[in-house]
C-alpha cells in the first residue's frame, strides 16, 4: 500500500545513511536513482545492498522489489528531474547541505518532495536558498535506516502543510513511524536525547570512572532493556508505584539539583511538573498501572529470551575479582 | 547454583525496589525476612508478590522457591540478626540511610554482607557510621528488580575485597549481571546516563518543544531499539562505517561544541579520543564490523516482531495532519 503519488525516488549522497535509505526504498518496491560524487560510490552502494538483501528478504520484500531497480546517475540535475521524492544525505555541514539542496530545488519537479536527512540542522535554514521552498522538509532517519522505523519530520517556516501531509503518508507507506515535530530545534528530538547520554558517557570516560565497555554494559543489561518498549517518561511513571510520575517527581525531583552529572537541569517549576505528570497520565489512559507493569514484564521475559542469542560475551561483567 | 554461603536474606524497606528484591530472592529459592515501619507494609508486599508470582513462574522458579518463605519482622534488630545478606532499600535520603545502615551493622552477623540499593549515594559515605564497615557495599538494582539483570556493585574505602567477591558471586547466582564499579561517584554509572536523558527530556518539555508522549515515541521507535543490544559507544561505532568510532569522532566530534543541548560537553582531547576509539575496538575484537552489523540486524528483526505485540497505540505518530 505504498503511497500512489510517490513512485520514483532519488537519493543524493550515498554514505551509511544514504545507502540505508536506498535499501529501504528498494525493499518497498520503489525505483531509485542514486547520485554521489565519489568515484567508487556505485561499487560501495551495490556491495552494501548485496550484503543486506538477505536481511531485507527475511524482513519481507514488497511485490516487485528488486536490486535492479537502482540506477546511478552522476549528474545531479538529471538524477533529480523525474523524482517524486528526493532524499538528501550529504555530509552534515550547513554550507554544503544548503548548496546541494538549492541545486536539487532548481531541477526537481514543482510537486516533488525534497527531504533532508540532517540530524542537526533546521529546515528553515536548509530551505533558505531553495526555489519553491514549500517542498523542503527534514526527514531524519536512524541507523540502520532499512530496519529502524522512526523518522522525524520537521517543516520549516516556508514548508507547506501539503508537503508535510504527503511526506507523512509516504513514510508510513514504507513502514516507518513518522514523528511530526512542530518546533524547529537543532538536533530535533531523538538526537538531543542521544547527545545527552553521549556527553555524560564521554565525561565518565574522560574522568577515568568507566571504560566504553563498562558504560555499554551499564546500558544493555539495565535501562536499555526497557527503552525498546518505554521512553524515559513512561519508565519513570512505572517506577513510581501507584502514584506514578507524581511520586517520582516528589521523591527524585530534588535530586535534579544534586551534582550527579555535569549537565545542567531545568528548574522543576509547578508548570513543568504539571506538564510531565499530565503527559504521563494521558499516555496511560485506558489501562491501569498494573496492566502496564504486566505488559512490561511479559515483554522483558520474551526480550531476554531473545537476547540470550545476541548479547555479547563481555569481560567487564562479574569477573573482576 | 545459588551461592552456598548465602541462604538467609533480610530486606529492609519494602517500597517498589525492596519488593522487587523480595520477589527475586524468593524466586531463587531463598529465605527472606522483610522489615518496614509502615503499618500496611506486609499486606502491600504480599499483594505485590501474589501479583508477580505468575510472571516469576513464567521466568522459571528455583527448586523449593515459595512465597511461604517470606516472613515479616517489625523489629530491625531481630530481622537482621541471622541474615547472611541484608539488602537495604529505605528512601533515598543520606541521613536516613546512614542511620538505618548503622543500626543494621550493630545487629548483623560479623560475616554478613550489608548491601544498600542506593541509586545515588557513595558507599564510603554510607559505611561511615557502621561497625565493621568492611561488610558494607552498594548493590544498585533496576526496576523491575525481579527481571532486570544489571546490579551495580560499588565498594567504599573500607569495604573488603572478600565482601566484593562474595557479593559478586551471590548476585550472579541469582541470575544477575553485576557490574563492578571501581570509582565511587554519585549516581554510579547507569543512573548518570539516565539522568542525562532525563534532564534533556525535561528541557524539551519545559521549552514546549515536545510532549512526554512525543519524547517517549522518539525513543521507542528509534534509538531505544538498539539499546537492549548495544550501549552508546557500540551504537556509534557501528554507525561509522568501516572506520567505526574513529570516523564518528572526526565527523561528529565538532558537533559536541554546538549548542544542541543545554548540557555541557567535555573537551574532545587526543587522550579522550584514544580512550574511546581503543575501547570500541577492544570491545569488538574477534569479529568484523560487518559481522556485528549482521547480528544487530538479525536482532532488530526479531525484536520488532516481538514488539508488534507490545508497542502502545500512540496518537503522536503519523496523524497530526
Amino acid at each position: 500500500m505504498a503511497n500512489k503519488t510517490i513512485k520514483k525516488i532519488t537519493v543524493v549522497g550515498t554514505g551509511v545513511i544514504g545507502n540505508g535509505w536506498i535499501a529501504r526504498f528498494l525493499a518497498n518496491g520503489l525505483d531509485v536513482i542514486a547520485t554521489d560524487p565519489a568515484k567508487d560510490a556505485e561499487i560501495r552502494t551495490r556491495k552494501m545492498i548485496d550484503q543486506v538483501w538477505p536481511t531485507l528478504e527475511k524482513q519481507g520484500l514488497a511485490e516487485g522489489a528488486s536490486k535492479a531497480r537502482l540506477k546511478f546517475e552522476p549528474d545531479v540535475a538529471k538524477a533529480v528531474m523525474d523524482a517524486d521524492l528526493i532524499q538528501e544525505n550529504v555530509p552534515e555541514r550547513e554550507d554544503l547541505k544548503r548548496k546541494v539542496l538549492s541545486e536539487i530545488a532548481r531541477y526537481a519537479k514543482l510537486d516533488a518532495i525534497i527531504a533532508s536527512s540532517t540530524s542537526g540542522l533546521k529546515p528553515s535554514t536548509l530551505q533558505h536558498d531553495c526555489l519553491h521552498p514549500e517542498r523542503v522538509i527534514v526527514a531524519h532517519p536512524f541507523n540502520p535506516v532499512y530496519l529502524i522505523p522512526l523518522v522525524e519530520l520537521v517543516g520549516g517556516e516556508k514548508t507547506s502543510k501539503e508537503t508535510m501531509k504527503i511526506a507523512n503518508e509516504f513514510y508510513q507507506s514504507i513502514f516507518m513511524k513518522p514523528l511530526l515535530i512542530s518546533t524547529e530545534i537543532e538536533g530535533h528530538i531523538a538526537d538531543r536525547l542521544m547527545e545527552a547520554i553521549w556527553r555524560e558517557a564521554l565525561h565518565l570516560v574522560n574522568d577515568g570512572v568507566a571504560t566504553t565497555e563498562e558504560i555499554d554494559a551499564a546500558i544493555v543489561y539495565g535501562p536499555g532493556l526497557r527503552w525498546a518498549l518505554m521512553g524515559p517518561f513512561l519508565t519513570l511513571h512505572l517506577a513510581g508505584g501507584e502514584q506514578g510520575m507524581k511520586h517520582m517527581l516528589e521523591q527524585f525531583g530534588p535530586a535534579l539539583k544534586l551534582p550527579w552529572t555535569k549537565l545542567v537541569a531545568p528548574e522543576l517549576t509547578e508548570t513543568l511538573k504539571s506538564k510531565v505528570i499530565d503527559g504521563c497520565e494521558q499516555q496511560t489512559t485506558g489501562s491501569t498501572i498494573a496492566e502496564y507493569e504486566q505488559r512490561r514484564d511479559d515483554f522483558l521475559i520474551e526480550l531476554m529470551q531473545l537476547l540470550k542469542k545476541y548479547w555479547p560475551d563481555t569481560k567487564v561483567i562479574g569477573n573482576k575479582y
